[in-house]
């Protein structure tokens, strides 16, 4: 604790740190429950590294030049601490986390990762520059096996599945498909290319078509191109699409096969939830196998929510290479959609299920005694802050969406709880007594304006 | 995400920013549930705030010259940011949060926040440049009622009787009794009085005596001063004893009520975990009333894990002032004794409590729908990496601590599973069987090495 009244400065919020109040905490706190919950119940292990990372690490990637770093340094002190930076993702720490606890850690290794990361970004609606993600990866040492491509998708379906929104489609694709489709119509500039259509959902086919042309691509190579990305399944169909476009290369081949059964795992065990989508591609250069990308429906315009890929070296430490398959959901951008516009809210603004009324100054003790009785069996209550009036108490409960209000002693034969929204007033012992379980936590819900 | 493979950077821990192994974090995970749930049962909201805030406000506090505090620049952008630091506390950011959003809080405000902090000291045990913090507050408009300054150490009993590990004491004095004492007794520089008299633990009575005499006091006063603060008891004995001193003044009276509640409250409702102790003092000039500090018993040389207190001006705009009582768990610090000293462990590195072996390749997609039966009535499990020999598969589950693999298929009518540490290996069906509790998540439990 420090002195916590400062010289009158203004209070202002900071464009790109969002803050929520209670109850839009309380929405936050749900989905962090449910991503944390389904991680753990896949046999992911939690890790948290620390927030800072060595600056010449933080800087040593390629083709994220728009990444813009927030560097530390001691407001009273040397110069020491300045070559530190806040860690804009948990990619680059968990590398270098793994690195350092090789020896101590069991491969594959399967871990979870939800921590807040920072970019100095312009901020606007969906990017922060204070931000939450939660992260799984696998690692393992030297081969990763293929089928942990296809229990990715699984798992963040198994997430978004328990969230109170709606649809949501998790693209996939595999990098070996454009990879060897490009080369097999003679493209050279792969990783161009690559960038270039990433670029369709923003600018449109025409843009594209000319900025292929541009980059030296022949008319019937960026046609090509397009054809490709257009196609789309839910099945195992886009491999008789591709075949159709005549191309022929063996990483085709390879790609087609990983993807088939990549969407042949989500048709088995998150059906109507996974697309083959051939135009993702995820614009960086690292990526070697699948891709991932995931989108709300209904709610296309603010891009992918939740992203990933595989990596042949998600680590190496000049001897020993780590390759890897992992996959982000970015929560404060989910909640800046659902929260900011008011898509889902939370039924109060407090923990508390239960008030315990208090008649008089004197009855603090019992009232206490009750409250800690409700407690031991994990039931959430405060006692009333004052023996004000019951009408007063009853509206402060009101405000915070306080459910129930218990009366000491009101009854004939000892407490009773009324549960202010309807009214009834029942006779009750704080020692078997329990809320509906709808009521015991706070509800959690969509809001319907569609 | 991003490039994750960075040029060959030197991998090494910084100290004072530490980071944990998988069964680590999972024992502080667990304390931090243990924070949260059992904050939520009293009925406090969470709020979770920026991790910045400007450079200005930070530095507007007194007394605290020691704290360093963390500026923020981008580097790759214009100075802009360069106004903004880390907080290094819970408090000024909560105080500037209630100024923010007053309009839209309900007082009297009970809140909790569990966050990371940053300050550049020198690291050491115990101090940490980087550490997570569990606060709570409860924050009002105008006046705060006397009752919460006995609340606060109720619901942190609450919380360190959950905790695997030894006895604790919450020591709890009133500054209004060492303010009044040393008016009484002629005294005029009561704060510096009190930081002297702060030091008693660390440089012991002699040395505070001389202190005291040096800042101007009389050998009579020193003595008096160094009498009360020796003053100590778990009910209301203390009272008495602070009288046998012979001062008197109207503050002083007021403090000896004041201790008295809590002490009483204490007594009544965490009976043996409170004790008044009158050489608590906080040196902090903006404490008014009620403080606290916490010890487990048999690591005193630690000093306080969880310290507190009431002030008059949590936050004030210049037109309303914000009283507050406060109290806040030093997570790491607590975790970097039990952990760092092997002093609570867990029993596993990861959260799975189920294996599922793997006959052959082709039959993933059975033991995997088999892991989603067990996930569905919330049971951990992975499925097996690969399909080894078996007793590779059993090896993979004892490295990590996870109790029992299960065998599709492997009995007359169905599946079975084996616990790995008896051995003993029974049919069971995905859809009913479940382990006994204590291996449903994994155990962190207290390892006696007394």
């Amino acid at each position: 604790m420090s002195n916590p009244q400062p010289k009158a400065t203004k209070v202002l919020p900071i464009s790109g740190f969002p803050e929520y109040l209670p109850s839009e905490r309380i929405v936050e706190q749900r989905f962090l429950d449910v991503i944390r919950e389904t991680f753990e119940l896949h046999g992911f292990s939690s890790v948290e590294t620390r927030s800072i990372e060595p600056v010449d690490r933080l800087l040593g990637k390629g083709g994220d030049a728009d990444k813009e770093i927030y560097g530390l340094s001691r407001l009273a002190g040397d110069d020491e601490d300045a070559r530190w930076g806040l860690h804009f993702d948990m990619t680059v720490p968990f590398a270098r986390y793994v690195l350092e606890n090789a020896g101590k850690l069991s491969f594959p290794f399967r871990r979870y990762q939800i921590q807040k990361a920072w970019r100095g970004e312009r901020p606007q609606e969906g990017r922060y520059r204070e931000f939450t993600q939660a992260d799984i990866d696998v690692v393992d040492v030297g081969d990763l096996s293929p089928h942990f491509e296809a229990e990715m998708p699984l798992v963040i379906a198994d997430v978004f599945s328990k969230f109170p929104v709606g649809e949501f489609v998790i693209q996939v694709n595999d990098r070996k498909i454009p990879n060897g489709f490009y080369q097999g119509i003679g493209i050279t500039d792969v990783i161009g290319t690559l960038r270039i259509v990433d670029k369709l959902d923003k600018v449109g086919p025409e843009k594209v078509k000319a900025m292929l042309l541009e980059a030296g691509a022949t008319d019937e190579q960026a046609d090509q191109c397009l054809r490709l990305a257009e196609i789309r399944s839910t099945d195992l169909g886009f491999v008789e699409q591709v075949r159709a476009l005549g191309v022929e290369h063996p990483l085709l081949e390879e790609g087609l096969e990983s993807l088939s059964n990549v969407i042949r795992t989500g048709m088995a065990h998150a059906p109507g939830k996974l697309v083959a989508d051939l135009r993702i591609a995820r614009g960086l250069d690292y990526y070697t196998g699948t891709v991932y990308e995931t989108q709300f429906v209904g709610h296309e315009s603010w891009g992918s929510f939740c992203s990933g890929g595989r990596y042949d070296a998600l680590a190496s430490d000049g001897r020993t290479t780590y390759p890897g398959v992992g996959i982000s959901i970015g929560v404060t951008r989910i909640l800046g959609l659902l929260i900011g516009r008011g898509l889902v809210t939370s039924s109060r603004s407090t923990p508390a299920a239960v008030l315990v009324a208090l008649k008089d100054d004197e009855s603090r003790d019992d009232a206490v005694a009750i409250a800690t009785a409700l407690r031991r069996r994990r039931i959430a209550c405060e006692v009333a802050p004052s023996a004000a009036k019951f009408g007063k108490q009853i509206r402060y409960a009101e405000r915070r969406g306080i459910p129930y209000v218990w009366f000491p002693g009101a009854g004939e034969s000892g407490d009773e709880v009324k549960d202010i929204r309807s009214g009834a007033q029942l006779p009750a012992s704080a020692d078997t007594w329990t809320p509906p379980a709808e009521d015991l936590v706070p509800a959690v819900t969509r809001t319907d304006h569609r």
